[in-house]
């Protein structure tokens, strides 16, 4: 029996009551050291194996290894484990080796979840969610999806936004949605959302690269109906049309 | 002071702790009454005051009147007030009517999110959200964003997909999708995610009108890289090419 269960953005209080109980239920614990350390004290009597960032089929595979040996195992994944997390790469593995095993996916609050509340509300209306990271995504896909973000105008949330690696890829967003969105259009930046080091930062499309971005930061472009005032960064829905 | 609260998409079981704690400290609960039922356990010995469904403008003037009296109030919104939900509207009148009341917004599981892991992991790369009510929204506007969808090859996740009033919209959808998409593309049609009465259904794009869709389903259309095996719905990111 393998549970992937998501921790959430922040610490276990942003966990629901689901995922702690199936933790609490598990003997094992597997998944990268960050999340891990952030719910350190739900796991304290668990055997527990991490694995770094990049490591995520040998993750899987140990998961895997170990439910085998009749234990239930969880493998923990940050925000929404079906949102760019170990979702889907857990349950691949599983259906070729051994599809036989049980999996149970319990769902979670994702990073731009997360950072929007800390915005106000921006992402009320239709939005998209696309990564800059072309690690596992061609960088022509990455653009396409840009473009159509524009065309649709829509709240665009960017998740890993930079990298040592890839730097600029954020100014080639800007640019690109600068071909659709007006330069003002607000836009939300936080680091580290729902975390003890939180930051919040509202700026505009134009000027939203002099705000310093890492890969622990979710970018919230606006529509074309996004405002900000006092402070907050809110799309109306239109209930008062 | 007002708390708006996500209540995630079933019981009380899929909020977070801090969202527990929040409905825990607050005098009064207002909200729609559904989402006032399914966390009813919570709410026992709390003042609650509820509406109906269209009426979200004198929820939240209800809400800020109330608090303006000096007690906490929660505004409830179910699944992640912050995606379609109360998060927005209530905000909005608050800057405007009383800005100097305090404000914090929980996050929580959105629909879509819950849905997805009922499914398998159809959302693990980037994605869309599309809501098809045009109570608040012009059905061009829509069409436009729909679109969008077909030619970012983006996961899409429908909300409000179907009403009494609009019975047509998600054949609407189907149509302008199959421009973009092929028709054997995995679709996961979920019913009520993550309550008791829960419903689950794998079908392809060609043939989603055919499962019985209506106000409190999500309909989740893959990209061109999803799979199903198993009855598990699955869009690969990409880890093992």
């Amino acid at each position: 029996m393998i549970y992937i269960v998501s921790t959430g953005p922040g610490n276990s209080d942003s966990m629901s009551v689901e995922a702690i109980n199936a933790i609490k239920e598990c003997d094992v614990i597997v998944g990268y050291g960050k999340y891990i350390e952030l719910i350190e004290p739900l796991i304290q009597d668990k055997m527990v194996f991490t694995t770094g960032m990049t490591k995520e089929v040998d993750r899987c595979r140990q998961a895997l290894e170990i439910s085998l040996t009749g234990k239930k195992v969880a493998m923990v994944s940050g925000g929404d484990a079906g949102v760019y997390g170990m979702g889907g790469i857990m349950q691949e593995i599983v259906l070729e080796m051994a599809p036989e095993i049980e999996v149970v996916v319990i769902p979670g609050i994702t990073a731009a979840n997360a950072a929007a509340a800390a915005l106000g509300a921006p992402i009320v209306h239709d939005s998209v969610n696309i990564s800059l990271s072309d690690l596992l995504t061609d960088i022509e896909v990455i653009k396409k999806r840009l473009h159509a973000a524009g065309t649709g105008d829509f709240i665009t949330c960017i998740y890993n936004p930079k990298s040592k690696g890839r730097p600029h890829y954020i100014e080639m967003a800007r640019d690109i949605l600068l071909e659709y969105k007006k330069s003002e259009t607000p836009v939300g930046i936080v680091k580290n959302a729902r975390r003890d080091d939180q930051e919040v930062f509202i700026t505009t499309l134009e000027k939203m690269c002099d705000v310093d971005i890492d890969m622990s930061t979710i970018v919230i472009v606006g529509n074309s109906d996004t405002f900000v005032k006092n402070g907050k960064m809110i799309t109306p829905r239109g209930y008062r049309r």
